[in-house]
């Protein structure tokens, strides 16, 4: 007897994963010939700068395009890197889903362990040539050079060619890739364009970048200091799915329930592991591995009820205010922006998985005022070029009403116009991207909330920069026209009445009815100076507090006079009766600073209506 | 010696494509609660009607979602197809990658062998719980029943248990699969809504969907005829990749180069062959699998020189205009469109890959005028639900001029604002969708060009309705003003000048100054009879051609008078010498429809100037 069933049972197989992405090669950025180029560029460059991050060394690397025929071009990624040993490059290259950092949370570019195979997957596919791997794993070992493909039906490496060769650098791993592509120029989604990207988020980082017609830039680094090593973490009970922790209860070596808690979860303490069994009402002595389901899913319930501490954010990298600011200033400095604005979150959790974000925003200067603004996208430092619309940094960008803090927005939703480019960052252990590819972050509530926190605060600085300017210049017109005005009247009248000219310099103080406040900023040998004048040209004695900003970092040196308090954030005056037309000067250094780190002071005041004060905006607390 | 690179190997390892996918749930359409169900419903719906399609059996599906806990509930979806043999079970529903679909060029809904496994790992990450499939392939064989979880580490199923047992069904399979999720109802976006969607473009499925509170609904079939069973092609040689190619050429078992390119390929003759082998410099008898990589490229290059058939075009399925339109009014009954226009395109080919369009628009009713016209998005007779803004059928809709079809559009930009909903379903044996758990259809610029070429044949059949009712009420409105005016004038005047009132019936008619035609449909058992009048309201006798649009399908009857000619598209009369106040009558019958399938009739004139016509457009070809 035979049934239609058994028929169809016949064409049942197995799909190698190698097969899958090649017939589905848009799914990882593959999908025009242009994205190619960048994606494979991208896939060896996360790799190079993981690897030279991962062991403490500054990375210097090499990205080099050549055009070897028609369409076809050759695309050459060279780091002083670890290395690879021999055993391991076949695998790392030509094997999909293999790799070393799927395993453990902890922040790094790549993690899937599909990159860098998937380019070599799309080399041999559009050029039917191999790929081949220099890796040399130090000073003393030869390196090696393999020649090699894919066997996408078992997705597997194959190897066509292997040597021992000579290479004069101490350690590294360059790839060659032929590949089938169209090269680009002048443009953000362009393999430049990428790099400038990435060059702004790893300051760290030397990248020279050898053009297909043999045009070399340069993208130096900003800073010698490596980010520090991020550290692995342990999965925390928020957030933890029901079949996961079943899985690992089955798998723990530990013989007891609270045991098992405390040693593999975090921010779990022996203590906090026996109020959770206690909350579900089970044996704190019972076998993990013995777990039943309803037992399991009392103590997933039971973690809801006891307070935890979040998990530890040591695991994150951040870059910070300064370097990002640093990275700007250097990428964006043909645009000469007039302001540039930094901003660094403390880390946050959602689900369990600890995050943190950055933002910038550049502004001015030869900015086009009529478009949209740009958008720089990050995550885990590496530059996020394709589906904006999708991701949940536009969408942290598109509901905050940007009209507040000086950019033009219909209705106070949608990105913004105007001359600025807004750049967001986020780090995690776990980043949910919505695709294999990395293009964009999932709408994450959490996350989208710690950006628009995070761009709030660099919108105010950016905002009080603005407002600052514009009132010194009303205020300076308003000065100009009174003192030519002025005095052009008490003439006149004079001549007409017959009498002298009367002394008219208090009736100007009179009219202006202002404190003004003016502040500079000098960079001398490593330390900025920045020096704060108040003038008072109201006809009282005035007595208010002055806040001042202080960057992420910077050691603050000489404050004179003395502040009354000074804090992470700021440090503040407390100004006791300037008299009227009195002038009276504060100032502070910062040490360890570089040139453009701080240039502008971010200045607040308190106990005075700040309408009647040119220079500062009114204290809203930190 | 150590080196780093030795400390890095140990980490490397193989990650298996069930964690992977487990970890990166999102990446399947699990991201968040709520879309969870619906993905799990949407890949046993596909996988139900894929399985009758193929086998020939009408599908009759029962979906049913249990409430069965706090945010948990039992999905069970059973059909009636051919059943699962007891060995292939397993592998169908508990691993990844593993499917009858991958390696053959073929229309289907799946094709990745992923969907339904991942529903089953969501299902055991979220509640801990295995799922349990029965599946009976024919009368006298026994059921099986089958509880299985995924083994991750592995991607190999896991059995608990299984056991034979009574089935009254003749065959079919059910699958329960326990979910933690959110139960969503009154959206587009939630199971309900997808099933509408779906029993739209499946017009010969029966649907039954009984919701968590008890609430059944049945979405009945339009017809009883399954869609034409697709064939499966050989790649075209067009958009073949030069790496596809070597590999085929090393795998193949023809002897000769020719035979293995008339062999293997879509519309290759054997004389095409020796005229490709010619063009590319090559011995026609020279072995394929010792094929160079230098011989490769030139015959991927003497492909694009040699003129070849597009591919055949019997392996796509698509519905048909007359099923689409009674999908949409079966389902859209509650809104009482006013009109509904659908069409079908042509077969086309983009890099070698066939495709083909449908589209359809709902107009007025009860749909709301001054929104944004909702989209109906499908690929391949599925609903696709989420990233419509990153799917070319999006920008089809975006980059066409909807205002000179009736609809608002600002700057003739962007999605058009209107009572009306746009439809839109590609079908092809190889869809490119963006991502993984597929959601939108890559920009492809033959498939973007199709689309638009669809959408304006039924958006100019919308444009031609809306015309011809507007100007008929403003030319009804004119008649009466008319026939009610003239006569009082006429009467005044005749009093005043003491004369017998005129006859005016002539002087209406020349102010009227136009040739009306009117139309109406009806049906009467199985048969649509269409009638069509045309009265001369000019003051000379008019000859003109008048054409009537054909509907896709439906036999034509008794025309009368008879036509002069006939077309699949149209028919058309030749009117000769219609006197003033004249009316004559056309008309004609369409056998084998149903009640709605055709409800307008699309008329145009040529020899005449439209501007003097109401009823009917200006003909522009066919």
């Amino acid at each position: 007897m035979h049934s239609i069933a058994e028929g169809l049972a016949k064409k049942q197989r197995k799909i190698s994963v190698a097969e899958f992405f090649e017939r589905n090669k848009q799914i990882l950025g593959f999908d025009t010939s242009t994205r190619a180029l960048i994606t494979s560029v991208k896939e060896a460059v996360d790799n190079a700068l993981d690897a030279c991050e991962e062991t403490g060394i500054l990375p210097d690397i090499l990205v080099e395009i050549r055009s070897t025929d028609d369409d076809e071009y050759l695309i050459i990624v060279e780091d002083n890197g670890p290395g690879i040993i021999r055993k391991q490059i076949p695998h790392v290259f030509a094997r999909l889903l293999y790799g070393s950092r799927f395993h453990s949370l902890k922040q790094s570019r790549g993690q899937q362990g599909i990159g860098i195979s998937a380019a070599v997957l799309y080399s041999q596919l559009t050029t039917g040539k191999p790929t081949v791997v220099t890796s040399k794993i130090g000073d003393g070992f030869p390196a090696h050079k393999c020649t090699l493909v894919i066997d996408t039906k078992k997705n597997r490496p194959e190897i066509l060619h292997d040597e021992m060769t000579h290479w004069e650098k101490p350690s590294g791993t360059r790839i060659e890739l032929p590949m089938g592509g169209t090269y680009v120029r002048n443009r953000r989604q362009s393999v430049y364009g990428y790099l400038r990207s990435t060059a702004i988020v790893n300051p760290h980082a030397r990248i020279t970048f050898v053009e297909p017609n043999g045009n070399v830039t340069i993208f130096e680094r900003v800073t010698d200091k490596l980010p520090p090593q991020p550290k692995e973490i342990k999965p925390h009970p928020y957030g933890m799915e029901l079949g996961t922790f079943i899985k690992m209860a089955k798998e723990t070596n530990a013989r007891k329930l609270t045991s098992f808690l405390s040693s593999e979860f975090s921010s779990v303490s022996i203590q906090k592991a026996k109020s959770i069994v206690e909350t579900a009402g089970l044996d704190p002595s019972s076998n993990p591995n013995k777990l039943s389901l309803e037992n399991a899913k009392k103590i997933i319930n039971a973690f809801k009820k006891v307070r935890l501490m979040s998990p530890p954010t040591d695991c994150l990298s951040p870059i910070g205010e300064i370097l990002i600011k640093r990275g700007l200033r250097k990428e964006m400095d043909a645009l000469s922006p007039e302001f540039i604005s930094t901003d660094k979150r403390n880390p946050s959790v959602h689900s369990g998985i600890p995050f943190l974000v950055e933002t910038g925003i550049v502004y001015g200067g030869n900015l086009p005022s009529e478009e949209r603004v740009e958008i720089l996208r990050f995550a885990n430092r590496v530059p996020l070029l394709y589906q904006e619309g999708d991701c949940v940094i536009t969408r942290g960008i598109k509901n905050m009403d940007w009209r507040r803090y000086g950019l033009q927005q219909r209705g106070g939703k949608g990105i913004p116009f105007g001359p600025a480019i807004i750049l967001v960052h986020v780090s995690s252990v776990n980043i949910p991207f919505t695709s294999e590819y990395k293009k964009a972050i999932a709408n994450v509530e959490e996350i989208e909330k710690e950006i628009k926190l995070s761009l709030q605060q660099c919108a105010r600085k950016m905002k009080s920069h603005l407002s600052k300017k514009d009132k010194k210049v009303k205020t300076k017109n308003k000065f100009t026209l009174i003192s030519k005005i002025l005095p052009e009247i008490a003439e006149k009248s004079s001549q007409v009445l017959g009498k002298p000219v009367p002394p008219i310099d208090d009736v100007i103080t009179k009219i202006m009815n202002i404190v003004w406040i003016d502040d500079e900023v000098k960079y001398q040998e490593g330390r900025i100076i920045s020096t704060i004048s108040i003038t008072n040209y109201k006809n009282k004695a005035q007595s208010f507090e002055l806040y001042a900003a202080l960057p992420d970092e910077g050691l603050l040196g000489g404050v004179n006079p003395e502040a009354d308090e000074v804090k992470r954030e700021y440090i503040m005056w407390k100004i006791n009766g300037i008299k009227p037309a009195e002038k009276i000067e504060l100032s502070f250094q910062l040490l360890g600073m570089e040139k453009g780190d701080f240039d502008e002071n971010t200045l607040y005041v308190r106990g005075i209506d700040p309408v009647n004060v040119i220079g500062a905006e009114k204290w809203e607390g930190s």
